[in-house]
């Protein structure tokens, strides 16, 4: 048996997403290998967490709390160059992350914060589909777009978005699914061809 | 741009064995969502490791070292019940653990701490194989059980276990290799059928 304070870490790295006890036993072993100031540091940073992270009051998504005349929102929502015609819905901040660091969007963000598996009331309260019906009537948006995932909890996700918005007339769009870059036709699977062909269009000419 | 306490929780977790930056950020991420008391568990379990855990002074494996009275090792080595005729070496504490749920087994332990991928200085100097030696030169052990893993750098730590206690006249075993229950032959690899085959025996009658 593995010491009591061992076992204790390994059942909080088990409640880690996708980790379980092995992988959890794992890590706890890997810190008692590492230096002291490695714990340390880690310990510095958790006891922080809670009172530097803040979660922003238009968007959810994280930002740095520390500096107060920030106020409630994070860099994005107070940043006066970005667009307020469009709003991008995501899944989740890492999603967010993503999509910042390609630089080819520059409206604002909503982290719906999870997706539907199913429309049972449930999964619907898990994700905060209140906060952006509310956010898209009372903002000037002009074009939601609908940035979850193409997996099955994404598109469930993408329609019951779809549903909450129609009523409030604003233009819904979707991002295009197709071959991604780098990728290969002969290891695309079918429904990625499906939405490739439906989606396809003329040849756009270069300039000189 | 995640906010830098972020970033630094993420470069920690990257640094956990078999992390990335991507599950290092779902990590952060998780622990920006956990209620407060999660995070202050951490935190405490993490405060005390280096206090708390001592390192075997004679098997290498981890002991709860908060009770003073126990020594300098662990509650197998204490324990007079455990035979000192079978030593059993392995590559880390992981495995202790799953031999001792088996309850197969009553002799001692020694952790060699990792594997050697090759036979040269560097590889050779991350192993315990001085003091797995000494051990066997001071004990009383008439077989030392060599418990790597059938895997390539388990193998070739095996091997160069047994060429550094040879000298030392000590019956060395290993532990048999064949297909495990609940496996299929069907999906068995070449080496693990050689093994079974090479390995095979006759059927034991069972008593009535």
């Amino acid at each position: 048996m593995y010491p009591r304070l061992i076992q204790e870490l390994i059942e909080v790295f088990s409640r880690f997403p996708g980790i379980g006890p092995r992988a959890g036993a794992r890590f706890a072993l890997y810190l008692t290998k590492v230096p002291g100031q490695e714990i340390d540091g880690l310990v510095s940073v958790l006891s922080r967490l809670k009172g530097e992270i803040g979660v922003c009051s238009f968007c959810f998504n994280l930002f740095d709390a520390k500096e107060r005349d920030h106020g409630s929102q994070c860099a994005i929502c107070r940043n006066p160059g970005r667009s307020t015609v469009f709003l991008c819905v995501v899944e989740k901040e890492e999603d967010v992350e993503a999509i910042e660091k390609s630089q080819v969007y520059k409206g604002r963000y909503f982290v719906l914060g999870g997706t539907v598996g199913t429309l049972r009331k449930k999964d619907i309260e898990k994700i905060r589909i209140k906060e952006l019906a509310d956010r898209v009537l009372k903002g000037t948006f002009q074009e939601i777009i609908i940035a979850t995932n193409p997996t099955p909890e994404g598109e469930a996700t993408a329609l019951y978005v779809e549903r909450s918005l129609e009523p409030l007339g604003v233009l819904l769009t979707r991002l295009a699914r197709g071959i991604p870059i780098g990728g290969e036709i002969e290891y695309a699977d079918e429904e990625t061809l499906r939405n490739a062909f439906s989606g396809r269009h003329p040849q756009q000419k270069t300039g000189h």
